[in-house]
């Protein structure tokens, strides 16, 4: 399919019976979420980027929340990233990407309710559209907003935070992580890797799976789409 | 248990080994989902009121989000309400609160998404503070976001959301139904039961539910609390 986001006046692409659809922005992290687990489970699917300032009018009528992502599956809509991947996991269970005792899911669930500090963190550097103390009140947020993640992966012990693979929270917060090194660079300061070790170590391991593989976006492209997004017009078509 | 909101400079309750324990704040709608959801599972459980803004220094030890309601067993603690309510549901399946269908549970949750709306505009209001203008504004939103849960409702065309018997999206929204009944008065108008035909047929339902029974609090006491927290002083250990 063309990378190409879809806009005001376009036409819907025709579905195909049977086969998933997520609608998408390359650059959203919340959309990625989706895009890893669907690659996570190989589950066959298309993807249809939709342009996020100028939204199809056709989007408005089958998703009146008009959010990315949402999957379309015979003519029926599903939005919000937890819960199309909570889903997913359900109807596609192999790699199961949750812990099989309910405490611990639910202590996993709890991190990505905590993990909402980084994603508005993150959104504040998005909209910061050329205030520096935004900007850096952005910055900083994400940082503290990670402590809890380096402090429970020292915690735990363990490789990935679900165990010796990754698994749902890992998968949610990474998209974040890719934009975390890139936002930096506007501070104009060096990534502190002192401050986030196992977490820098975990983003090597995080790397090398093949999910991650095949939906990753560099930091350099990042980074590049996150000046257009301070500018006010977004690249959503830019290469990668 | 005594009613008391336990406040700074107070001491812990000592745990029960093996015995679930609430921290709970009496007119919190989000701790009013745990508790409903540990009534409609007969969970046995103690109840630990927490004063919210005195809240004791033992509670932060314990809980480092400080959030009610949270949930503790055997000295771990599990924060926020949509997660401990899965988390019940999951370890005491009888009776099931979601669709067995993950497309319809999935649906169900993106539903308890889009509930958000109205809890922000509930939020608006406990914490008006005397400005009219964030009050009707409060009062306005709470409408719109109720728009489409009577039409959910009317097209699902069931006595509940979830099917014949109330589920999950049932008891998840219901506190703040509770709470709007109260709230409107504060506008000097009459609800508009013909804008909620269903919604207002449903709660009728609601309310002979067990589950509800046991953790129902009347529109009176709700416009009471409501005034005590809208002045600033929260009034939590008020009797019922």
């Amino acid at each position: 399919m063309s990378l190409k986001h879809l806009t005001t006046g376009s036409t819907c692409p025709p579905a195909v019976a049977g086969l998933l659809r997520c609608y998408n922005m390359r650059f959203c992290p919340f959309a990625q979420r989706a895009c890893i687990i669907l690659a996570a489970k190989n589950v066959k699917h298309e993807i249809v980027n939709i342009n996020l300032k100028k939204k199809p009018e056709w989007f408005f009528e089958k998703s009146p929340l008009g959010k990315v992502p949402s999957i379309e599956l015979d003519g029926q809509i599903m939005s919000e990233s937890l819960v199309i991947c909570d889903y997913l996991d359900e109807v596609y269970p192999d790699p199961p990407l949750h812990p099989a005792d309910p405490w611990r899911k639910g202590q996993d669930r709890m991190f990505l309710e905590i993990f909402g500090k980084v994603t508005e963190a993150v959104y504040k550097v998005y909209f910061s559209r050329g205030d520096q103390d935004i900007l850096n009140k952005g910055l900083t947020d994400i940082q503290a907003g990670l402590d809890p993640f380096e402090a429970e992966l020292m915690k735990r012990n363990t490789k990935f935070f679900v165990g010796d693979k990754p698994g749902m929270l890992d998968y949610m917060i990474w998209p974040w992580m890719e934009i975390f090194l890139a936002a930096q660079r506007l501070g104009g300061e060096r990534v502190s890797e002192n401050r986030f070790p196992r977490l820098f170590s975990w983003m090597e391991d995080m790397k090398k799976d093949p999910a991650i593989k095949a939906t990753y976006i560099s930091p350099d492209s990042h980074y590049k789409y996150l000046l257009s997004n301070i500018n006010g017009s977004p690249d959503y078509d830019m290469q990668v």
